[in-house]
């Protein structure tokens, strides 16, 4: 997709649909989070490389908008890139897509803290780098 | 809260938690579900009665502020409003607070479809007029 | 219900409803834990008590028997008894009733660990003379 | 692992996990309905092959003990068989590992309904013998 040069694949669970018969709208708010755990471990070591440095990255904001319905066993593309960096704060940004159809799409917005404070904390220099390098590649 | 005159309340529950030691974000989209439920059975016969009519509301974006953790077993008050009825569409304003806290803020928008094609239909004339009038009561 | 003397309530929630048109059956587990922190509330100042000395009560078993199907908005009953406490160990036993109705039955098993280490610990005196005296109140 | 010829993989997601820092026990429960949909892909064209003839596959019981916690990010492997089909029943048992740590091991029983009426009836004949083709592969 263009402006995206990463997704990842997760595949509707039964236990994520709900009696309307689709996939329950905050099911997409965890696939949101699965991508971003993707999305580090692709460019950045892994999430678990922040929380082995004392750090926790925080949601502070997510939007989604739901332009389809997705259904039980379907396979979904979530493409994915991080913008927006400044001091603590950084933000996600999401398609979703079933083939050609746009599914939804949304942002999510997020902030570095030290664990033990949940005070927020500059991202890490590794880390906006290795952020920087992966979205430069793409555009 | 000002210009809210409908709350409903949740208590954190241990499976809503997360191992940052906090709600997940994700849980919130579900209590706004819990607070719509909550809000219908007051004003307007329950989500049930929608159903029982053939219809579904379906959610078409939701967006949300985090400016707090909540913790296990906390009780958090949903403050909830139904504005901008328009054709098939309205949406839902919410303020999350524990005690005199603002935890959280954001909105939901859905849209009215028949259950058998998911085709938008306008909102019923007595589904709007009690939102309406629960609304009305609160300025 | 006979042989038991606790019970809680739960609402099914739309979310935990699944595209078979019923509650989710993992959804249950979720409510025995409702149940159990609810049950400790009342009997032993609430799970909290047990985080606040550095323990912490794993899950070693859970086994449920679901008997009738639950729709989305129905309230459903959970009977609660504590026994078996031995060593680090301790058992609930339950019944998920709609009205009259047995809906599911089931048990889960726990063990008390230090949450540091995560190991095995006895069951402190206050908590075990609290669970005793709620279950021999309720013979 | 002896006796099990199918196993799938799921990656701990962190919406999986709780304020223990481990999977929440929950979590496992819907591991194991996405081990039986894999299964059904495999030897049977899908749950969906199900669904489409009318079918709903409930579950009537869960069984699960828990060996050791499971954290965020970490790999499982879902050893699954099918055994004692019989009427309209049948029951799944399960090997969870991480490499060759048991991480837990359990059961659960299913009944074929029709979906309109919620009524028991035979497992069909395609699907019983599906699953025997694919058990006896395994022995």
């Amino acid at each position: 997709m263009e402006g995206f040069s990463f997704s990842t694949a997760v595949t509707v669970r039964f236990a994520e649909t709900d009696a309307q018969g689709i996939a329950h709208h905050a099911s997409f708010v965890v696939w949101l989070e699965v991508a971003r755990v993707a999305y580090l471990d692709e460019f950045a070591g892994g999430y678990q490389a922040i929380r082995d440095r004392g750090l926790e990255a925080l949601t502070t904001e997510v939007q989604l908008r739901y332009h389809k319905a997705a259904y039980f066993h379907e396979r979904l593309t979530i493409w994915t890139r991080c913008v927006g960096l400044r001091g603590s704060r950084f933000r996600y940004e999401y398609r979703i897509t079933r083939g050609d159809v746009l599914v939804a799409e949304g942002h999510t917005s997020h902030a570095i803290v030290l664990r033990d404070t949940y005070r927020a904390t500059r991202v890490p220099e590794w880390l906006s780098s290795a952020i920087s390098k992966a979205e430069s590649a793409s555009s």
